[in-house]
């Protein structure tokens, strides 16, 4: 199951926010047996965000999240963007009106619902609004051809909360029960370009989707001895096989590593 | 001067890495005056990488930047995607055996040039080698239309050396002094959808390249008082102008936000 973000934001491409939106969704489609292909970021202009869709809606993910955008501020076009890549218009959802009423009175917040405020309820034609159980903006999906769209907020938070009430869901639904077992091995004395005949070796005797083996080059202690990072990710509907197959990797790996005089820990 | 970033490595797509880079690379490119319009991630995969570098091209930026995948892994395989997005082949090339040489020496490494190793010293056909100071595979540029591509290394101090020693000195040549101030203040009082109008207002009535409006909520507080942070940017290479807009444009955020009842501080 192949799923693509897209953050919007100029925050995100000036340097002010780190994209921890994007790290967190990784993690969670990842771990649910997702496989997350693409993250694209742009700033906040109608035709950065409208052409990024209509890319990433041509190579058909199962799902398409987008973060940011939905707020009432000049800045925040996110769901008109979405609507000029789908050739749509927006107009006024009345549930959306009225789930903006409920965020409201359940924050004891007493605002009037005028144009500014309307424009968080103003989505594309065709799509749902989702409830925001923690702000305002409500999130909004749509599906387009074989592709499922869910525009979440930029507030961490909120995104979090539309995320595990929507797409988790949906995702799981798709994959049903998934594993994912991790092992990370601190590796002296070999370098990266020692090890790597053996990890390819590695990688090619396993299913793609089953084993990830990854090193991170650490720099060098004493005496010019390299440290690398070895991490080994086992996954996939199977307990037993996951457990299985991280043990064969790992057993191989320290064996290779013996091999070329490196140690590897624990 | 339009630059894009595309990030190379699954790590990235996991949630295992957080993407610094990406955060670094845009907070230099905006405070030297270039706009960084499009941040992309992609995978350890040829055809990703191809594609992702291919419609980077078609958009036809001043400057794009790749980071990752320089390494003698299996799985670093940037200069193999530009290569193929380019339609053109990879070559040993001796300058950047040299330049792998040198940065053995320099850290008295005495590794032997084997296959894998010189795997850091195969680039696309016509490109150019940028020495590594820091580690050892070299970075690598080439002039692609109007468009001239540099290909970083994903350790970040790698990557950072190679931006300062080459990028930034491009940016510069071109854009010449730019200076970029920015103030932060902390308002209460008032929503994102109350001051809305204003910032629109505001933002409207600057070039849109030399001020930067922005608010970012941040919850609420007691007697549900609301809490957002307004950031104003100004820039451009008169220094004169950049603190007079400054001046004008905060004046005019602290008298809207009085009149809506706010407090902004400091």
């Amino acid at each position: 199951m192949i799923l693509e973000v897209i953050c919007i934001g100029s925050e995100l491409l000036s340097g002010i926010t780190l994209n921890s939106n994007a790290h967190w969704l990784a993690g969670q489609i990842v771990n649910a047996g997702g496989r997350l292909s693409r993250i694209t970021v742009v700033g906040d202009e109608l035709a950065d965000i409208s052409s990024a869709v209509k890319e990433s809606l041509a190579r058909n993910p199962y799902i398409l999240i987008t973060t940011g955008g939905l707020g009432a501020t000049y800045d925040d076009m996110t769901l008109e963007g979405i609507a000029a890549a789908l050739g749509r218009k927006t107009t006024i959802d009345q549930r959306a009106v009225e789930m903006l009423r409920k965020s409201y009175a359940r924050r004891h917040l007493d605002y009037e619902l005028d144009a500014v405020r309307l424009k968080m309820a103003t989505i594309p034609d065709g799509s749902t609004p989702l409830e925001n159980m923690v702000g305002s903006a409500p999130a909004v999906t749509a599906e387009i051809g074989g592709t499922r769209i869910f525009c979440l907020q930029g507030v961490p938070s909120e995104m979090q909360q539309v995320f595990n009430d929507h797409i988790l869901p949906t995702i799981r639904k798709q994959i049903g029960h998934f594993v994912s077992r991790e092992v990370n091995y601190q590796v002296t004395g070999v370098t990266e370009a020692m090890i790597a005949p053996a990890l390819l070796k590695i990688v090619e005797s396993n299913p793609r989707e089953a084993v990830y083996l990854k090193t991170h080059p650490q720099g060098y202690g004493e005496n010019n001895t390299p440290h690398i990072r070895a991490q080994v990710v086992s996954r996939g509907s199977d307990e037993e096989k996951v457990a299985k197959r991280l043990e064969a990797v790992t057993s191989t790996l320290r064996q290779e590593i013996s091999k070329l005089g490196g140690k590897i820990e624990p």
